[in-house]
Parts: structure tokens; sequence; C-alpha cells
């Protein structure tokens, strides 16, 4: 297949660059790895602040698609000349593009390198990613199949953490926690819910009139203590050992469930099929440099990045980032317009090892 | 001046959002009140969390600007009827344009409003805005011309205060914070600089690296506590009493100097020039909804808002979301080609009262 530009991802950043590429005339083709479009979308029951559908935002996202988005492709490799991009997928389909534009997304850390919040050992501590599912089927439980009386929320795990490898914030688990406490609340009104947190991240729109509603309405409440370890009681419910931050001293509860929010991963899962790719990956692991002057912009630059890959974001500021690329994008294949698409294609294919 | 889109506001989002549908062949002209270009950008020395010259980024997006930006221009009326807009200058200049996009930005926290702070009282006491000032003329210096051995920054001044009226984040205070405070340390290397802070929101990219940077090399001291009120000491040096948070108890702290970091306010300075804007103004005080469905998207509506006065953003943030709204520009403008420009402006304008 020749494109003008491949997208790797079909998340929220992927399909927005992709409907604006194909807007302005571009010859666009999305490539998934998972079965269906729609990234992390698929993982979310409702987004914050306004606890909009998820799923309905990803079929507005997928109403006027026209453009092909292979799903189920994974990339054996990544060949490049001076002239562009060939991409060989495991069936050995073959897919020639100008431009790259890789947006790969996050993955929500793993918890159990956590291994002392008992994520994988005790029934009863699961992630934020879980709790999504069991919104998803409308039906909170515990390993007993019996309806939560105390759920504990744990903010930051994996993230502003040295001890895993991740000193950076996630930006979005402060307020998917407090989002989740009040669906919780709303499911089991009678529910008592405890988060606890190290600062309270609410820099977002409207978040903090959520903050708000969740203790003024819903009764939950917010603790400043860092988790130390859990342990589990007989009858399955767990015990938090933690140090309350504002007391300055250790304390403890006991909880039916506890939900970790982990936070968001770069995922490097693409890297090793990217050329020269070194010099394109922050510090903290995500793709870019975060800078404002984008000396790309201006560059014969043909490799993009957009969304999450590039740092932790929310589904409006990664769409919004795609969009942004997406013009760089645009800027990049007017100024190639001049060349035939067969002279594009010409020449020595050099593939990273 | 007959136009495809005028756009209010050349600050950072002003200039992308023009830039970008310049590019994509739409005639546009940007409408500034003050008398340069760059909003926001002309008060910042440099920007976080790089510290690239905010002078050099305008310059940058200042650099292949091919189409009007009038400057100086005050805007006495906007009309409107179905088919666009009609702006008259203070000069009886008129604007017609088929698309109206609003980037006039934030306005700073009038400091004055916590009067218990000492800002416009106490000599020593100013805002970040004026710290830029300073660190834009290279010399930092207190009301008696002496160089300040003791500093406090104050955060979250006018944000997060239900008794001022703004009960959201401004989410850029923080980083700026530690910005200023690691600046005012490298220009005063035996500096103390104190900040007072609720949370410690960095949520942004590499804002983590700049906190431990803070810490670890320049020996910023952070204070998890609240500013009560200032007093002026006979020496003209402030005496802060504040209650620290971790602590649980009052303190207090004396400097010679003492920075407010100002929040980011709505300005309603072209509201009342609007037509039918309640609608499109959230509980915030802020422009539009912050929704991610973006209902516009689908809409006749030819009434766009980008940057900051759409909430508290970072620049990188306000450009992103302009370009997300340039586009939705352009597919609201390529709807509208089939009519002529004569057409386009045919019709009974109503003014708003």
């Amino acid at each position: 297949m020749y494109t003008d530009c491949v997208i790797i991802g079909a998340g929220p950043a992927g399909l927005k660059a992709g409907q604006l590429l194909h807007s302005l005339g571009h010859k666009v083709c999305i490539l998934e790895k998972e079965e269906i479009p729609g990234g992390k979308l698929n993982i979310w029951y409702e987004l914050f602040p306004h606890n909009e559908s998820a799923d309905g935002i990803l079929q507005q996202m997928l109403a006027d698609i026209n453009y092909p988005i292979r799903t189920s492709i994974i990339i054996d490799s990544i060949s490049r000349n001076s002239k562009g991009f060939l991409l060989r997928d495991q069936n050995g389909d073959e897919y020639r593009s100008r431009a790259l534009l890789i947006a790969t997304g996050f993955k929500p850390f793993d918890a159990r390198q956590k291994e002392e919040y008992g994520y994988g050992i005790f029934e009863n501590v699961i992630t934020s990613v879980e709790l999504e599912k069991m919104f998803k089927e409308n039906k909170i439980t515990n390993s007993k199949g019996l309806v939560p009386k105390r759920i504990a929320l744990i903010h930051c795990v994996g993230s502003r953490d040295i001890k895993v490898g991740s000193e950076f914030c996630s930006a979005n688990c402060c307020i998917t926690g407090i989002k989740q406490a009040i669906e919780l609340k709303k499911m089991i009104p009678d529910l008592n819910i405890y988060c606890l947190y190290m600062d309270l991240r609410l820099g977002g729109r409207f978040f903090e009139d959520c903050y708000k509603d969740s203790q003024v309405h819903h009764k939950i409440q917010f603790i400043r203590g860092r988790l130390s370890e859990t342990n589990e009681n007989a009858d399955q419910t767990i015990v938090l050992r933690y140090e309350d931050t504002l007391a300055g001293r250790p304390a403890k509860l006991t909880a039916d469930m506890v939900v970790l929010l982990v936070g968001m991963q770069p995922d490097h899962s693409i890297l090793k099929l990217l050329p020269d790719i070194d010099e394109r990956v922050g510090s903290d692991g995500f793709f870019g440099n975060g800078r404002i002057d984008q000396a790309d912009q201006n560059s014969d630059n043909d490799l993009f990045f957009a969304g999450s890959c590039t740092g932790p974001k929310s589904i409006i500021q990664s769409t919004d980032e795609a969009s942004e690329v997406a013009f760089r994008v645009n800027k990049y294949l007017k100024k190639r317009l001049h060349t035939s698409i067969q002279d594009q294609y010409d020449g020595v294919w050099i593939q990273h090892p």
C-alpha cells in the first residue's frame, strides 16, 4: 500500500490525526495492533470530568472515518530511505509512506512491580483499569462476590516513585481516582471510600468542581498518606498500613477492596523497530522533547509523534496535540508534493537492525 | 476588510491558529488590542520547563506571518447575521468575516484583592508578573535598591480560593514558581528562597525534574503552608504569618521580598460585545464547556474559542488547542465555500446591544 502517512496506533491521537490529514486530502492508513480501534478509549467506561461515555466518544470519532484502519497488525520491520518509510507486517504486507506518525499511546503501570501493595497476591487488590471493567459490567463485587462496604483508592501507583524508576507524575490519576470514587458511590450509596494521595493534582478544567462534589455530595474521604504495605485478613479484607503525612504518624485502615490508580508508562514496543530513535526519547522514556520551539517544525523530519506516547495526557490534550502534529505532517507532505509517488519510493531501503 | 476568519488576540493561540488557517488558504486577520503582538509571551522572560526564551519563541512564531495583524485595535462592536460577523473598531474600520475566533487569553489575578497579602501596600510584595520584568532587566532589587537575601514565593494567589471567587486551579503557577525560584538562585547564588504551597501540582512533562533540580541543586525550601497575612517591619522587610499545614501549627517567616504567584483569571473584556455568549461561558468564567465530545464540531457554529480564554493552559497546550480549533474553523469555512463572499455579507446585521 502506498500512502502519504502511515499512523501507528488507532487511539484518540491516531484517529484524530488520521481524520485531519485525510480531510486535507492526504492518503492515510492507520495500523493498529489490537483487534479493534480506539486504544485506551476501550478500557474506560466514563471519562473525567464530565462523565462522557468513552464508547460514545469513540463511536463519534469512528463515525466519519473513510480511510483504511487495519487492526490486528503486528509490525515486523520499519525501513527507511531518504524518501520515506517501508513497513512490513506479520503477514508480509507492505506499507510505504512519505511520513510516519507514531501514536502508540502509553501502557498502564504494571502494579506487580509494587509487590508490597499486594497486587497479584491478594484478590481484593485491583487496578483502576480493572475497576473500569467492573463499571462496564455494572457490577462491583469483591473476591467473594459480595458488594464491598469499604474501598480504598491508592493514588500515584507507579508515579513519582523513584523505587520503580518512574519519577514523573502521570497527571491523570488524581482526577481518575475522584471520578471512580464518585461512580462507585453512585452505584453503592452506603459505601465508604478513602482516597490515599500524595498531592491532589487537579489542574484541569472543572477538576476542582469534581473534587468538591466528591467531598460535599459523596462524602469521599481524602487522606494525605503514602501506602507502605497491604496485608490480607482471614476474611480476605485488606489491611493498609500507611504514613499519614499530615499527622506525621503511621496509620492503619481496613478495606474490602483496594484500587490501585496505576500510572501512565511509556510503551516501548515500537522502539526497537524505529531507526535512529534514541535521540528522540526523553529522560522519562516518552518520545519527543516536550519543547515549545518544536525544531522539527522547520526541518525535513518525516517521523512524528503524537498523543500520550509523548508524555501523560488527557484525551483532549492528546487530540489537541494530534491536531498540531497533523499540521506539521501536512506541511512536510506539501513540501514533498513536487516529487512523484514513484520517485518517492525508489532508492535503497535501510532496515534498522 | 473581507476575511474568512477574524481572530481576536495575537497571543500564542491566535498566532498559531492564524498561521494554520492561512496555510490552508483562508483569508485571515488578527486584531490585537496591545501595541505589539505576542500576548502574554511579552510578559515572560523564560518559559518553563526548558527555560526557552519567551521572546525567542515569539519571534519564531512571527517569522513566517504573511497575513495582517492589526495592533492597538479596540473593537467597538460585533454584529452578526446568519452569514457571518461584522466588527467595527475605534477608528470606524470594519472587518467582515465568515467565522470569528476568540483567542483573548487570560488576565493575571489582581493581587490587591488579597489585601491581607499586602500587595499595593508594601513595596516589597510584588507579583510573579513583576518578577518577570526584573528578569528581563536582569536586575533583582528590593524597594531600597538592594539585592534581596531572603525571598518568599507564595503559590495559589487567586487560585483555589473561594474568598476571591476563584475555586479553580490555574495549573501553571506551581511550575512558574519553581522556574522563578531557580532563575533567582542562578542570579543570586546565596539567596534563601522559600516556596509556600498548598499542593505542588506538577503534572506537566519534565516538571518533576525541575522540582527535583530546585531542591537538590538550588536548595529551594518548600513549605506546605497557607499564608494568612503579611506585615512590614521598619526596615521594609516583610513578616509572613502562615499555617504550616504539615506541622499543623501557625508559623512565621521574614523575607526581603515576597513574590505572589498570581493565578489565571478569565478576561471578560470581549464578553459584552459577543452575541448570545452567556451559554458559552463555563461556571469558572472561561469560555467553552471543556467537553471532549465537542458538539460544535458538527454544527453550524461560526464562533470559536482557543487558548487560555477557554481555561488555564500552558503555551504548548494553548497552541495545541488552537491547532484543533483551526481544523474546526477550516471545516466550517469549507462548508461555506459554495456561497460567494458577496452573498456572505449581504443581509441584515444584528448588533448585540
